[in-house]
């Protein structure tokens, strides 16, 4: 009954293994279905069956494949484990209770609002990398770190990410896959845990291993099916695994939802819950007698370089542009991350195939092994970055059109939960790009990244902010996101303003101002058009450029609204949610002497010339103007 | 020089053709490389080489295989045409100059801002279902059409999506793909035009077209490589795809990018970018001399069922709570979408596998064949329901958790470029769902839902709103957000209250009211006992629930503001931006009387008992208490 020998038939020639091991790591997968069922029990909520389907993979991988320190479990030597399937932390906990890490108090105050080991992993835990629980991410951040293994440590750490059946319909996987096989990540594992059953239903491939097979084979993967409840079987494929050069593996481990669980295991509607306390006699009965403790992982390799990382510390060469040389922000941007190369070789850039749109391919020209390309596959360009990223290894900038990171909105949503140190810079936003349309256009980045918590977002406006921006981003520990544009405008800074976050600059001030405009990127130059033909009618404007839309000069923007009467017209190449307009309005909503109106993109946009479409738009210097005249 | 027959192998047994025939489908693909080199010298941007690569792929489907009606190219029973990959539009709109739709001036107005011939298709055109230009959606928009044509319709029409090779790294291609297999969705056939070049280089597997078939073939589909320069392989291709049963056909086209164009042809660097005009005289020169006109498309079937899809008058059964009944709205959603089903057949429900807990499964339960389980894969759950809606063949309603949503974020974004009448109902939102902790907690779904030009956005508070909101969504024509809570709580309004978008409902109001607080969902009922606890020490509050967050019931708002002294706190289980407290601020920016304080969430949550969250982070009663006595 322990083993599924007798119902699954085997797949792999078995490496023989003695008794004595098979019974120390099936006893440890079994204390470990125990803890995860006592523990889901005193939670009253969790994943009690999606863990135990996955027991002896997990006890075969911590306790005879991995090497690792308790002691130091982000040693940058030691190898990674990826629950991309989160929500069958239990059985992750569990295992960091047999190895000695957590103690049976800690694991046993699963889901508690004061414990950190909470209902699907994050890296408040020191053994956690990034967070999981949206499903189909892990093999993403899994492929980062195998990335930064190879190419960028050059260390042998290996990197296993173990995922849900279910959560390989999402093509996040494929994306990751493909990415694996490309680049050759023979130090990547990545086991599928096949036990048949969703949260709702039976999955779309129910026990068809074999077309789990067939897809990670064609993927470019070694891919080899085991019983995923025979530890005899799950040591020979790690060791083929092992021995696979210049392809990632993949082993589609045969299993059963709720295995060990008498009467609920391969049982429809237990995803998601305690099972009844008293199933855990049965459990215990069947152990061999092998003692927690016993098995002790292998050391790690030590062979990982120490990195200078230096965050907060990482300087470039200034800007060199003459004021009325006409840059656009996205050229600046990969002028300066070129720089940025130049300064650490831990900065590292990642595109998905926009490289000569973003200008990111100037990294990758000074600095080939400082780049990564990701192909036209969003979500994974963000995982892979927040792998890249974990233990501090690199800092990885990610490039494409602004509106295309939105394909990445959940992943860069978990990059904040996972506290991940990733860097954005979205190109080609709002109507300013002209021709391309609308599918092309980022018109709601701004109100994304905005909701990101922690977040730093930056909307430089010329070429010599818009390369202070990206020196920053280097600088800041957290998610940054660079907004830059298409076109090439005016250089308005000299070299050697000096930005920082949080600091507006006011462009144009003289005393008589009757308004405060508030505009960035493309939509400054309109402010500044519409500002000089109003002043040759008598009416003075005060324009702030305000760098940062996140964190926003509130201070700036209050005392000079203050100073010209209260009135401020934002104008924005972005729809109004979440934009400029919002974010102004909510800084000054406690202020009953400033008011605030907003100008910005409305309906959904066309093809057409750029300065054409900002006008058609209600975003050009003669809306300005109308607007100022009808405050 | 022509065919690449002397440089591709043919990997396809040919249906022999007649010499008059191939020289017919030649010249027009031949024809339709000039006029696209023409359109896009005309408008000196725009994508030539991608769209001269799949000329043949064009002219044989629109001119031998697909069955259609210039007429009326929405006709309900006429195959369907997906350009997946947009940027190659220029060839589609020479398809349709040579069908005799648009003429010689309409698709020369390429690009130009009083033209609907845009630089990515959009359905301005009424040739155009879906918009594309986001690449790797057009697949799950064809699945949803062909889903709708075999088991809704259950007529004759077939579907075609034509790829391009850098699209197919995108992972919701094999969302789609995983779908369409295992609906046997036998009436879809995906071309993917290998030209081996991306935008910066050449594509992760070139020219490896093996790789591609083993890919569509291990994810169930009848894969068939052809060489996409010879008319007689591409008509052999889709004969074969009309004769297999039970599954799609995937056809891998291997194509020069930029075909036929001398000198450019396969080379680098020729991306999105106009070719000398000169080149088309080469073209001619090899034309045969078949004169444009003389194919004529075949007709469609006609077998495609009137709809009586009646927008505007769906009533559903009213809803049957007790004031104080305990409902979640997730609960009262499912309850009113399964109502919505007895009213119309043609009410449809997607789910990603959450349909227990978003309640979708009410509907499965009384009428399973209008519910389609799209697994754990939002990008194609959204992209099928995209494809579901057009023509007007269903009102599709998706649920997963709004978390999930982001997942699609792209997909939801580019259906509101095709103004799709798509309907997203998102549970679990908030920290108030509790100890699944912050990878499950939905909190920037209204920033995200808000900025979509035109959508609406519902968050009900109660069971009767929720059903209601429900309701509503089906009778408006456009992007609808239902954000539905997971705890249950009391029923407040009566059964026959009448809910209306925009129209907020006053909770509580007197004439001594000091301050408006704005709550939705479980921040009303915060708000209730704030109110309450205020009231015992002489603070009367205002409570408004404004039903709709967009558009938001501006006049109630201040009406009410303007009463109580210009007061307002909002209170939301969201981030701040684009949330409650920011749209609340911009609605009443331009009064100077009015002041708006938020509470809201402002850092990643965690695990815990959902009361012991709202408290934790801000928004529980006590807090607004607190933020009344301090205003």
């Amino acid at each position: 009954m322990l083993r599924l020998s007798n119902v699954l038939r085997s797949w792999v020639a078995k490496m023989p293994i003695s008794a004595e091991l098979r019974n120390d790591l099936e006893d440890c997968a079994n204390r470990m279905r125990i803890s995860a069922i006592e523990m889901t029990c005193a939670s009253k909520s969790g994943h009690p069956t999606s863990s135990t389907s996955a027991a002896e993979v997990v006890s075969t991988l911590f306790f005879h494949e991995m090497k690792y320190d308790i002691a130091n479990p982000k040693c940058p030597s030691a190898d990674r484990f990826v629950l991309s399937k989160g929500h069958a932390c239990p059985i992750l906990y569990a295992a960091w209770e047999e190895a000695g890490l957590l103690s049976k108090d800690q694991v046993m105050s699963l889901r508690k609002i004061n414990s950190d080991i909470e209902g699907h992993p994050t890296p408040r835990l020191n053994f956690i990398d990034v967070a999981t629980g949206s499903l189909g991410q892990g093999l993403s951040c899994a492929a980062g770190m195998a990335y930064v293994g190879k190419y960028i440590d050059k260390a042998s750490y290996r990197v296993y990410c173990l995922m849900g059946d279910g959560e390989t319909a999402e093509g996040a996987v494929w994306e990751a896959a493909a990415f694996s096989s490309k680049y050759k990540l023979d130090n990547l594992v990545a086991i599928v845990d096949v036990n048949r059953l969703g949260q709702s239903q039976e999955t779309a491939l129910g026990h068809h291993v074999e077309i789990y097979q067939a897809r990670f084979a064609a993927f470019g993967f070694e891919a080899i099916i085991v019983n995923g409840h025979d530890v005899e079987e799950i040591i020979t494929a790690f060791e083929r695994a092992r021995n696979t050069k210049d392809k990632p593996t993949a082993i589609i481990a045969k299993t059963l939802k709720g295995m060990g669980i008498d009467g609920i295991a391969d049982q429809e509607n237990w995803h998601g819950k305690p099972v009844p306390a008293d199933k855990v006699n049965a459990i215990k009965a069947r152990l061999h007698g092998s003692q927690k403790g016993k098995l002790v992982a292998k050391k790690p390799a030590g062979d990982a370089p120490k990195v200078d990382l230096q965050i907060g510390s990482i300087k470039m060469a200034p800007p060199n542009y003459k004021k009325g040389d006409k840059v656009a922000t996205r050229a600046a941007y990969g002028t300066a991350l070129a720089k940025l190369g130049d300064a650490n070789p831990r900065v590292i850039g990642l595109d998905g195939d926009t490289k000569n749109s973003t200008f990111s391919e100037k990294l990758l020209q000074k600095h080939p092994n400082q780049f990564i390309e990701c192909y036209i596959a969003e979500q994974n360009l963000v995982g892979v970055a927040v792998g890249a990223q974990c233990r501090d290894r690199t800092i990885p900038f990610t490039s494409t059109f602004a509106a295309f990171f939105t394909r990445a909105c959940d992943q860069i949503r978990m990059a904040a939960v996972s506290f991940a140190n990733l860097k954005c810079a979205g190109s080609h936003v709002g109507v300013s790009i002209g021709e391309d349309g609308p599918s092309q256009m980022a018109l709601e980045d701004l109100a994304m990244f905005r909701a990101l918590p922690g977040s730093t977002v930056f909307y430089p406006t010329d070429g010599v902010s818009a390369e202070r921006a990206t020196e920053l981003a280097a600088n800041i520990k957290g998610i940054v996101f660079i907004r830059t544009g298409r076109p090439a405008l005016p250089v308005l800074y000299a070299n050697d303003e000096p930005f920082a976050v949080g600091k507006a600059k006011v462009l144009k001030q003289s005393p008589g101002d009757k308004i405060v405009l508030i505009g960035a990127g493309v939509t400054t130059y309109e402010c500044m058009k519409a500002a000089e033909q109003l002043e040759k009618e008598g009416v003075n404007c005060c324009i702030i450029d305000p760098f940062t839309i996140k964190p926003l000069d509130q201070a700036t923007i209050v005392e000079h609204a203050n100073r010209v009467g209260g009135r401020i017209l934002t104008v924005e190449d972005h729809y109004p949610a979440g934009g400029i307009g919002e974010t102004v309005s909510a800084a000054v909503a406690d202020h009953t002497n400033i008011r605030v109106r907003s100008l910005c993109v409305q309906n959904v946009p066309r093809s057409g010339p750029p300065d054409d479409l900002l006008d058609m738009f209600g975003i050009s210097a003669r809306h300005i103007v109308e607007a100022v005249k009808k405050y």
